[in-house]
Protein backbone atom coordinates (compact mmCIF):
# COMPACT_ATOMS: atom_id res chain seq x y z
CA UNK A 1 0.00 0.00 0.00
CA UNK A 2 1.79 2.70 -1.27
CA UNK A 3 1.53 5.94 1.06
CA UNK A 4 2.13 9.82 -0.39
CA UNK A 5 3.87 11.79 2.34
CA UNK A 6 3.62 15.51 1.64
CA UNK A 7 5.70 18.66 3.28
CA UNK A 8 3.24 21.70 1.72
CA UNK A 9 4.83 25.06 0.67
CA UNK A 10 4.26 27.35 -1.88
CA UNK A 11 7.92 27.81 -2.94
CA UNK A 12 9.18 24.27 -2.65
CA UNK A 13 6.68 21.11 -1.56
CA UNK A 14 8.59 17.77 -0.92
CA UNK A 15 7.17 14.70 -1.66
CA UNK A 16 7.95 11.08 -1.02
CA UNK A 17 6.09 7.90 -1.74
CA UNK A 18 6.78 4.94 0.79
CA UNK A 19 5.41 1.59 1.04
CA UNK A 20 5.83 -1.13 4.29
CA UNK A 21 6.56 -4.60 3.89
CA UNK A 22 6.28 -6.46 7.10
CA UNK A 23 7.45 -5.08 10.24
CA UNK A 24 9.70 -2.19 9.49
CA UNK A 25 10.64 -3.41 6.02
CA UNK A 26 10.03 0.34 3.52
CA UNK A 27 10.51 0.76 0.05
CA UNK A 28 11.09 3.58 -0.92
CA UNK A 29 9.69 4.71 -4.25
CA UNK A 30 10.35 7.87 -5.27
CA UNK A 31 11.25 11.00 -3.20
CA UNK A 32 11.83 14.51 -4.18
CA UNK A 33 10.62 18.58 -4.26
CA UNK A 34 8.55 20.32 -6.45
CA UNK A 35 9.72 24.11 -7.03
CA UNK A 36 7.35 26.24 -8.22
CA UNK A 37 8.74 29.52 -10.70
CA UNK A 38 9.29 32.43 -8.03
CA UNK A 39 8.61 35.19 -10.66
CA UNK A 40 5.42 34.12 -11.66
CA UNK A 41 2.42 34.92 -10.59
CA UNK A 42 0.49 33.04 -7.80
CA UNK A 43 -1.96 31.33 -10.08
CA UNK A 44 0.22 29.78 -12.19
CA UNK A 45 2.44 28.86 -9.42
CA UNK A 46 -0.35 26.52 -8.12
CA UNK A 47 -0.92 25.57 -11.30
CA UNK A 48 2.49 24.21 -11.83
CA UNK A 49 2.44 22.61 -7.92
CA UNK A 50 -0.70 20.79 -9.01
CA UNK A 51 0.76 19.97 -12.44
CA UNK A 52 3.73 18.28 -11.07
CA UNK A 53 1.54 17.10 -7.93
CA UNK A 54 -1.13 14.69 -10.62
CA UNK A 55 2.49 13.47 -12.79
CA UNK A 56 3.65 12.35 -9.44
CA UNK A 57 0.30 10.50 -8.27
CA UNK A 58 -0.09 8.92 -11.91
CA UNK A 59 2.91 7.69 -12.01
CA UNK A 60 3.88 5.97 -8.65
CA UNK A 61 -0.35 5.24 -7.82
CA UNK A 62 -0.21 5.95 -3.71
CA UNK A 63 -3.28 5.03 -2.15
CA UNK A 64 -3.74 7.47 0.50
CA UNK A 65 -1.74 10.76 1.01
CA UNK A 66 -0.04 12.21 4.86
CA UNK A 67 0.87 15.67 5.13
CA UNK A 68 1.56 17.77 7.58
CA UNK A 69 -0.93 19.84 9.39
CA UNK A 70 -1.66 23.76 9.04
CA UNK A 71 1.26 25.00 9.64
CA UNK A 72 1.19 27.79 12.15
CA UNK A 73 3.86 30.53 11.21
CA UNK A 74 5.23 33.13 13.39
CA UNK A 75 4.96 35.29 10.19
CA UNK A 76 1.11 36.01 8.32
CA UNK A 77 2.99 36.44 5.53
CA UNK A 78 4.75 33.11 5.16
CA UNK A 79 1.35 31.43 6.45
CA UNK A 80 -0.49 32.86 3.78
CA UNK A 81 1.90 31.72 1.27
CA UNK A 82 1.98 28.22 2.85
CA UNK A 83 -1.63 28.70 2.85
CA UNK A 84 -2.02 28.66 -0.50
CA UNK A 85 0.43 26.30 -1.90
CA UNK A 86 -1.45 23.74 0.63
CA UNK A 87 -4.96 24.87 -0.36
CA UNK A 88 -4.54 23.79 -3.59
CA UNK A 89 -2.40 21.01 -2.39
CA UNK A 90 -5.15 19.75 -0.73
CA UNK A 91 -7.36 20.19 -3.56
CA UNK A 92 -5.18 18.43 -5.89
CA UNK A 93 -5.24 15.38 -4.18
CA UNK A 94 -9.27 15.49 -3.07
CA UNK A 95 -10.06 15.85 -6.57
CA UNK A 96 -7.74 13.08 -7.34
CA UNK A 97 -9.91 10.91 -4.77
CA UNK A 98 -6.77 10.25 -2.79
CA UNK A 99 -7.63 9.34 0.98
CA UNK A 100 -6.00 12.13 3.40
CA UNK A 101 -4.69 12.18 6.96
CA UNK A 102 -2.79 15.15 8.58
CA UNK A 103 -0.03 15.10 10.97
CA UNK A 104 1.41 18.07 12.98
CA UNK A 105 4.89 18.25 13.10
CA UNK A 106 5.09 17.12 16.60
CA UNK A 107 2.86 14.11 15.84
CA UNK A 108 5.51 13.39 12.72
CA UNK A 109 8.49 13.98 15.64
CA UNK A 110 7.33 11.86 18.40
CA UNK A 111 6.56 8.83 15.58
CA UNK A 112 9.82 8.85 14.48
CA UNK A 113 12.06 9.55 17.43
CA UNK A 114 9.46 9.50 20.53
CA UNK A 115 10.43 12.87 20.99
CA UNK A 116 8.56 15.83 20.49
CA UNK A 117 10.98 17.97 20.28
CA UNK A 118 13.93 16.46 18.05
CA UNK A 119 15.62 18.56 16.17
CA UNK A 120 16.38 18.72 12.18
CA UNK A 121 19.28 16.59 12.21
CA UNK A 122 17.82 13.96 14.78
CA UNK A 123 14.55 13.61 11.99
CA UNK A 124 16.58 13.20 9.34
CA UNK A 125 19.28 10.80 10.59
CA UNK A 126 16.14 8.99 11.84
CA UNK A 127 14.61 8.19 7.94
CA UNK A 128 17.68 7.46 6.68
CA UNK A 129 18.01 4.72 9.48
CA UNK A 130 14.48 3.15 9.06
CA UNK A 131 14.90 3.67 5.02
CA UNK A 132 18.33 2.36 5.54
CA UNK A 133 19.64 4.98 3.19
CA UNK A 134 22.92 5.77 2.02
CA UNK A 135 22.80 9.01 2.59
CA UNK A 136 20.50 11.77 4.29
CA UNK A 137 17.95 12.36 1.76
CA UNK A 138 18.27 15.82 -0.45
CA UNK A 139 16.60 18.58 -0.28
CA UNK A 140 15.01 19.30 3.46
CA UNK A 141 11.70 19.07 2.01
CA UNK A 142 12.00 15.59 0.57
CA UNK A 143 13.17 14.18 3.23
CA UNK A 144 10.30 15.49 5.42
CA UNK A 145 8.12 14.00 2.88
CA UNK A 146 9.29 10.74 3.87
CA UNK A 147 9.06 11.34 7.44
CA UNK A 148 5.38 12.40 7.21
CA UNK A 149 4.92 9.18 5.35
CA UNK A 150 6.68 6.73 7.73
CA UNK A 151 4.44 8.79 10.13
CA UNK A 152 1.30 8.02 8.52
CA UNK A 153 2.77 4.08 8.19
CA UNK A 154 3.10 3.45 11.53
CA UNK A 155 0.18 5.07 12.83
CA UNK A 156 -3.06 3.90 13.58
CA UNK A 157 -4.87 5.49 10.76
CA UNK A 158 -2.53 2.81 8.45
CA UNK A 159 -3.31 -0.11 10.36
CA UNK A 160 -7.21 0.35 10.09
CA UNK A 161 -7.34 0.84 6.19
CA UNK A 162 -7.00 3.77 4.19
CA UNK A 163 -10.19 5.93 4.74
CA UNK A 164 -9.56 9.30 5.49
CA UNK B 1 -17.54 41.13 -21.57
CA UNK B 2 -18.35 39.22 -18.54
CA UNK B 3 -16.10 39.89 -15.38
CA UNK B 4 -16.13 37.19 -12.80
CA UNK B 5 -14.93 39.37 -9.11
CA UNK B 6 -13.99 37.06 -6.47
CA UNK B 7 -13.63 37.86 -2.60
CA UNK B 8 -11.02 35.10 -1.35
CA UNK B 9 -11.79 32.39 1.70
CA UNK B 10 -12.33 29.76 3.17
CA UNK B 11 -15.36 29.81 5.08
CA UNK B 12 -17.29 32.28 2.77
CA UNK B 13 -16.29 33.30 -0.99
CA UNK B 14 -18.20 35.91 -2.58
CA UNK B 15 -18.97 36.17 -6.18
CA UNK B 16 -20.24 38.33 -9.06
CA UNK B 17 -20.46 38.40 -12.72
CA UNK B 18 -20.42 41.80 -14.23
CA UNK B 19 -20.64 43.11 -17.71
CA UNK B 20 -20.61 46.76 -18.94
CA UNK B 21 -22.59 48.67 -22.02
CA UNK B 22 -21.30 51.70 -22.23
CA UNK B 23 -20.32 54.13 -20.16
CA UNK B 24 -21.76 52.79 -16.74
CA UNK B 25 -24.48 50.75 -17.76
CA UNK B 26 -23.66 47.66 -16.20
CA UNK B 27 -25.67 44.73 -16.24
CA UNK B 28 -25.12 42.20 -13.06
CA UNK B 29 -26.04 38.82 -14.48
CA UNK B 30 -25.37 37.02 -10.65
CA UNK B 31 -23.63 37.20 -7.44
CA UNK B 32 -23.77 35.59 -4.11
CA UNK B 33 -21.59 33.80 -1.41
CA UNK B 34 -20.20 30.31 -1.83
CA UNK B 35 -20.12 28.63 1.92
CA UNK B 36 -17.84 25.92 2.89
CA UNK B 37 -19.10 23.40 5.49
CA UNK B 38 -17.25 24.33 8.63
CA UNK B 39 -16.91 20.65 10.23
CA UNK B 40 -15.66 19.19 7.59
CA UNK B 41 -11.53 18.57 7.07
CA UNK B 42 -9.80 20.84 4.80
CA UNK B 43 -9.57 19.35 1.85
CA UNK B 44 -13.32 18.84 1.35
CA UNK B 45 -13.92 22.56 1.73
CA UNK B 46 -11.29 23.19 -0.58
CA UNK B 47 -13.08 20.33 -2.96
CA UNK B 48 -16.57 21.90 -2.20
CA UNK B 49 -15.09 25.26 -3.10
CA UNK B 50 -13.77 24.50 -6.53
CA UNK B 51 -16.83 22.64 -7.35
CA UNK B 52 -19.09 25.83 -6.40
CA UNK B 53 -16.79 28.22 -8.58
CA UNK B 54 -16.47 25.76 -11.61
CA UNK B 55 -20.59 25.71 -11.61
CA UNK B 56 -20.80 29.42 -11.34
CA UNK B 57 -17.92 29.70 -14.19
CA UNK B 58 -19.80 27.15 -16.12
CA UNK B 59 -23.13 28.95 -15.88
CA UNK B 60 -21.95 32.41 -16.26
CA UNK B 61 -19.27 32.10 -18.65
CA UNK B 62 -17.21 35.00 -17.23
CA UNK B 63 -13.80 35.38 -19.71
CA UNK B 64 -11.79 37.29 -16.90
CA UNK B 65 -11.53 36.79 -13.17
CA UNK B 66 -11.08 39.62 -10.80
CA UNK B 67 -10.04 38.63 -7.16
CA UNK B 68 -8.76 40.89 -4.03
CA UNK B 69 -5.02 40.49 -3.68
CA UNK B 70 -2.97 38.51 -1.01
CA UNK B 71 -4.54 39.49 2.32
CA UNK B 72 -2.25 40.15 4.85
CA UNK B 73 -4.29 39.27 8.44
CA UNK B 74 -2.76 40.25 11.56
CA UNK B 75 -3.58 36.89 12.66
CA UNK B 76 -1.36 34.41 11.11
CA UNK B 77 -3.99 31.36 11.62
CA UNK B 78 -6.34 33.75 9.52
CA UNK B 79 -3.75 34.36 6.84
CA UNK B 80 -3.32 30.59 6.82
CA UNK B 81 -7.08 29.98 6.53
CA UNK B 82 -7.77 32.46 3.82
CA UNK B 83 -4.47 31.12 1.64
CA UNK B 84 -6.25 27.60 1.70
CA UNK B 85 -9.20 29.06 0.04
CA UNK B 86 -7.43 31.36 -2.13
CA UNK B 87 -4.85 28.97 -3.34
CA UNK B 88 -7.74 26.37 -3.89
CA UNK B 89 -9.62 29.61 -6.45
CA UNK B 90 -6.85 30.29 -7.96
CA UNK B 91 -6.32 26.57 -8.88
CA UNK B 92 -9.56 26.30 -10.21
CA UNK B 93 -9.67 29.35 -12.07
CA UNK B 94 -6.04 28.92 -13.46
CA UNK B 95 -7.20 25.38 -14.37
CA UNK B 96 -10.50 27.17 -16.62
CA UNK B 97 -8.08 29.03 -18.33
CA UNK B 98 -9.39 32.29 -17.04
CA UNK B 99 -7.06 35.38 -17.07
CA UNK B 100 -6.88 36.59 -13.41
CA UNK B 101 -6.19 40.16 -12.40
CA UNK B 102 -5.45 40.94 -8.77
CA UNK B 103 -6.00 44.04 -6.55
CA UNK B 104 -5.11 45.09 -3.37
CA UNK B 105 -8.19 46.39 -0.96
CA UNK B 106 -7.42 49.92 -1.30
CA UNK B 107 -6.89 49.64 -4.90
CA UNK B 108 -10.82 48.47 -4.92
CA UNK B 109 -11.33 51.48 -2.78
CA UNK B 110 -9.70 53.72 -4.48
CA UNK B 111 -11.61 52.47 -8.47
CA UNK B 112 -14.87 52.68 -6.55
CA UNK B 113 -14.83 56.17 -4.23
CA UNK B 114 -11.60 57.72 -5.03
CA UNK B 115 -10.54 57.33 -1.83
CA UNK B 116 -8.01 54.19 -0.39
CA UNK B 117 -9.41 54.15 3.14
CA UNK B 118 -12.96 54.07 2.29
CA UNK B 119 -15.16 52.46 4.81
CA UNK B 120 -17.79 49.22 4.49
CA UNK B 121 -21.08 51.31 4.20
CA UNK B 122 -19.05 53.64 1.64
CA UNK B 123 -18.02 51.34 -0.36
CA UNK B 124 -21.28 49.08 -0.43
CA UNK B 125 -23.46 52.51 -0.81
CA UNK B 126 -20.98 53.57 -4.52
CA UNK B 127 -21.73 49.68 -5.49
CA UNK B 128 -25.45 50.02 -4.83
CA UNK B 129 -25.35 53.55 -6.83
CA UNK B 130 -23.06 52.18 -9.65
CA UNK B 131 -25.15 48.82 -10.18
CA UNK B 132 -28.49 50.74 -10.01
CA UNK B 133 -29.64 47.95 -6.84
CA UNK B 134 -32.99 48.61 -5.46
CA UNK B 135 -30.64 47.52 -2.04
CA UNK B 136 -27.33 47.10 -0.67
CA UNK B 137 -26.51 43.18 -2.15
CA UNK B 138 -26.04 40.64 0.70
CA UNK B 139 -23.76 39.15 1.81
CA UNK B 140 -21.17 41.44 2.65
CA UNK B 141 -18.93 38.82 0.70
CA UNK B 142 -21.00 39.11 -2.24
CA UNK B 143 -20.68 43.45 -2.04
CA UNK B 144 -17.25 43.06 -1.71
CA UNK B 145 -17.14 40.61 -4.85
CA UNK B 146 -19.40 43.02 -7.10
CA UNK B 147 -16.48 46.14 -5.57
CA UNK B 148 -13.69 43.73 -7.10
CA UNK B 149 -15.27 43.03 -10.31
CA UNK B 150 -16.36 47.15 -10.96
CA UNK B 151 -12.16 48.17 -10.01
CA UNK B 152 -11.64 45.48 -13.05
CA UNK B 153 -13.79 47.35 -15.48
CA UNK B 154 -12.71 50.58 -14.62
CA UNK B 155 -9.13 49.82 -14.77
CA UNK B 156 -6.33 49.79 -17.86
CA UNK B 157 -6.15 46.22 -17.74
CA UNK B 158 -10.04 46.01 -18.78
CA UNK B 159 -9.53 48.45 -21.24
CA UNK B 160 -6.41 46.76 -22.94
CA UNK B 161 -8.17 43.14 -22.88
CA UNK B 162 -8.44 40.45 -20.96
CA UNK B 163 -5.11 39.48 -20.69
CA UNK B 164 -3.78 38.12 -17.17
Amino acid sequence: MKVLGIDPGLGTVGWAVLEVHGRETYRVWGYGAIETPRARPLAERVLFLARALKEIVSREQPVVAAIEDLFIAKNSRTAASVGHGRGAILLTLAELGLPIHEYNPRQVKVALTGYGAADKSQMQTMVQRLLRLKEIPKPDDAADALAIALCHINSSSYETGVRG
